[in-house]
């Protein structure tokens, strides 16, 4: 683990990403050693920071970081935290910020193969997301939703769980970005009133064209994932797991979802299984 | 401060108050050597650490070690931050959570003494806070709405403003909760949907029918605090601060809210000014 550049395993208890959650994170899958969608993964850190005010920084470092603590990782993942470092009064952002960073190597986690080929039966959260505009999108360190969201899933075995917002629409899986496919569209939930915009996410709404799917970007209800021809999760260790059932319907195939996954896999976006 | 009791200044790097918010704190106003209200601000991090499944340190040490911080110190604030600690798979929370608590004394935050006679300004933020019943009410670390809140308020040159929540209710302001004075009524914002339950509003509402108040916790819109008798913004740092006028309109007065705070004072609920 490095810390502002050292090998390191302890923090500033006073900085502010403790103290309010005042930062952001990334998590990179590695495979051979190599951090996949690392440029999208850096690119969205700096949107993040841009968008809270936090001086990120410089990418190269990040990305020199990054391979350092990957080196020689068959599978592992990289988490990526900035925060806005220590001082300030009280809430108020201090008016030079010193960020923090810190660079840290996980085991790889391992899911049951069968999330990726047969797909997972999801429930729906019983927590709501709350609609925020100005956080939504960042892969911001307020988690807390996802805390409670993912216990949730835990208690209840699954591996994963979908969480609607309080005005009831679909956003995301507790820790993945969620799709439907109906037709030639692949309709992913809007997020500009809450949700995080997942790398894999904006890489699939890059590709979508190229497989010939119209991307609809748009409120989606729980019965729009559950009547479209199919649905899936996807996020940068996850890869993509097709949705199987959601609140116990079965969808209709996980067929093009696999496709999708695979087609993902040749291009280095996402881990092989 | 103290770290899990010992004298520190660093906490692992792992910590889930880091990467999730995943905990809750109290800040005190230590007065002469003594924390105020003590034993309530323990009480709402219990039932704080209740409402989130942490197991809350026991009392009575946390109690001690906010003496321990304190001794000596004649005007003072001591941070008490209790997380879920190191562990879980993500989001999930480990199965026996080991929490880190963090006590450590901090400089008094001088404001102008003009604050707490003539009353402050305050203008409406143009951050909303979102609605969220499963967090409303709790002192936990996710505050990136106050950061950016409060950051309005600095960059605006004022001493607070007032927090509107999506729907467009008054909540509270930034760093202090919010009351009005209509009548013999002693309205404050319900604080289901979001916004802290302090401890000094739990003071005053458990003491208004002593004052022959009638307390009502109720939706304010900005214009039923613009168009009360009176109204004022309250924290345990703070203390009691009339509300001179709110988004440029004027309020009738500030004998009442002044009188509340001298109450406050004598009963050593809040510090002297």
């Amino acid at each position: 683990m490095l810390i502002d550049g050292n090998p390191g395993r302890t923090v500033p208890a006073l900085d502010r990403g403790l103290h309010y959650g005042d930062g952001l994170f990334e998590t990179i899958a590695v495979q051979a050693g190599r951090p996949l969608l690392l440029e999208r993964h850096l690119r969205r850190l700096q949107s993040g920071c841009a968008r809270l005010d936090i001086p990120c920084p410089d990418l190269q470092l990040l990305a020199g970081e990054t391979g350092q603590v990957a080196l020689g990782s068959e599978r592992a993942v990289v988490k990526i935290i900035v925060t806005r470092g220590s001082g300030g009064r009280g809430y108020a952002p201090p008016g030079e910020p010193r960020p923090l960073r810190i660079v840290s190597l996980h085991e790889w986690p391992e899911y049951p193969a069968v999330a990726r080929t047969t797909g997972v039966d999801v429930a729906l959260c019983r927590i709501r997301l709350a609609r925020q505009p100005a956080l939504a999108g960042l892969k911001h360190l307020n988690r807390l939703e996802q805390v409670l969201a993912r216990g949730e899933v835990l208690a209840a075995g699954a591996l994963e769980g979908v969480v609607l917002d309080t005005s009831g629409f679909a956003i995301e899986g507790t820790m993945s970005n969620l799709f439907a496919i109906r037709g030639d569209d692949l309709w992913t939930p809007d997020l500009s009133a809450c949700g995080v915009e997942g790398v894999v996410r904006t890489e699939i709404l890059d590709r979508a064209a190229a497989w010939s799917l119209r991307t609809v970007v748009r409120e989606c209800t729980p019965e729009d994932i559950a009547t479209a021809d199919e649905a899936f999760l996807t996020n940068s260790i996850i890869g993509v797991w097709p949705l199987r059932a959601i609140a116990g319907r079965t969808l209709r195939g996980t067929a093009r979802a696999t496709e999708i996954a695979r087609r993902l896999v040749a291009e280095g976006a996402i881990p092989p299984p």
